[in-house]
């Protein structure tokens, strides 16, 4: 997929609260439609879109009842895409994530970059300087979330495994993400009531700490 | 402006062919319109979405001949977005690159996460080592990118003040911000032919030194 056609689909509320659940989630049509406000034919349609762009794949999972399999999404994309505009810049770039994993140091010099300037040949070097400063910050963009998606990875697989909760779950994948989150901002994400977020992270803060301080949730660093 | 209004801006190829435009040269509707293949009764529908999401601000000059002051347009923000969308990550964030320009160096040490996990404890641990060496990254980002607009703005005035041609400058700006350059590739973004583009590459080849090979045109950096 283009970088053109990730903006067409981001720039919708729906799909963009659909891919949020599914990147913590596994996730099919009715628990989608469940978690998002709008009707579920919209959902279809939102699902179709995304489909159709090759951010989405629907994958079969046998369930071990009785009854039809159950049509599941996952994401189908591992990219990063950066963009800037002023009004002297413009450009974006997808960086793939697949390319990337080595893990390596980066030094980042902007403080040798010139502040004043003589001719225009001297701004133009300045300029591909800066590029150059520019090319390894991507890189080090591309490796860390290339190492944050694996470890998300193994750290879903895990939680579900050993603890099984996928709620929990949700909670600490949000606050991994965000940093920290408001009960009211987790009650809207999860649609769940505020007093069962609560109840809901006083249960994940018994396998991960948390600080729980009247309205904010964030995870105890400092008791880790 | 949020995050979500800029997707849904950046989700219109012609949207973004003006945004193109208005970051290398003084834009009014009508050379805005010759530059882009679609109707100007759509040319001035884009702009206004622009204008009413706050990207673009239109201004009057005295142009010093008879007639009406005409409108001109220039974008109003100075932003980078930079998106992440794997099976296990999403989110978005709007750096404003009004707030740095301080021009730091960043060491970003990526070989220092785990690459072996243990429990779910160390885990999240490592996760948010890596946010912090995102954060470092991000705030690389933005200066780097404050510092190349800052650049930018002077690299333009100053060219049209000393040599005063539009279309060089363009040219220019375009090489600047993707490194190189197909003939065709400037031909479609100038809605100049290509015999044209050659003539300026070349009459711009007299202030910064090009290499100009068949269909690729860049800066030559080993004789700057």
């Amino acid at each position: 997929m283009s970088e053109p056609d990730i903006f067409y689909v981001l720039g919708n509320k729906v799909r963009r609260d659909l891919l949020s659940h599914l990147t913590c989630s596994e996730c099919y049509f009715s628990f989608l439609s469940s978690k998002v406000s709008v009707s579920s034919t919209a959902v279809a349609k939102h699902l179709k879109i995304m489909e159709r762009e090759g951010i989405l794949e629907p994958y079969e999972k046998d369930e071990h009842f009785i009854g039809p399999a159950r049509k599941y999404y996952r994401i189908n994309i591992a990219n990063t895409y950066v963009t800037t505009i002023t009004p002297n810049l413009f450009w974006y770039e997808n960086i793939d994530l697949r390319e990337g994993g080595k893990k390596g140091d980066y030094e980042i010099n902007l403080s040798k970059l010139p502040e004043e300037h003589g001719d225009i040949i001297s701004m133009v070097k300045a300029f591909l300087e800066a590029n150059d400063e520019l090319k390894k910050i991507l890189e080090a963009l591309r490796d860390v979330e290339a190492y944050r998606d694996g470890l998300t990875k193994l750290l879903k697989e895990r939680y579900l495994s050993e603890i099984g909760d996928m709620t929990q779950l949700a909670i600490l994948h949000y606050l991994l993400i965000n940093g920290e989150a408001t009960v009211d901002e987790l009650s809207d994400r999860l649609n769940m009531k505020e007093r069962e977020v609560l109840a809901k992270a006083q249960e994940l803060n018994r396998f991960v700490p948390l600080k729980i301080k009247g309205e904010v949730i964030e995870i105890d660093r400092a008791s880790l």
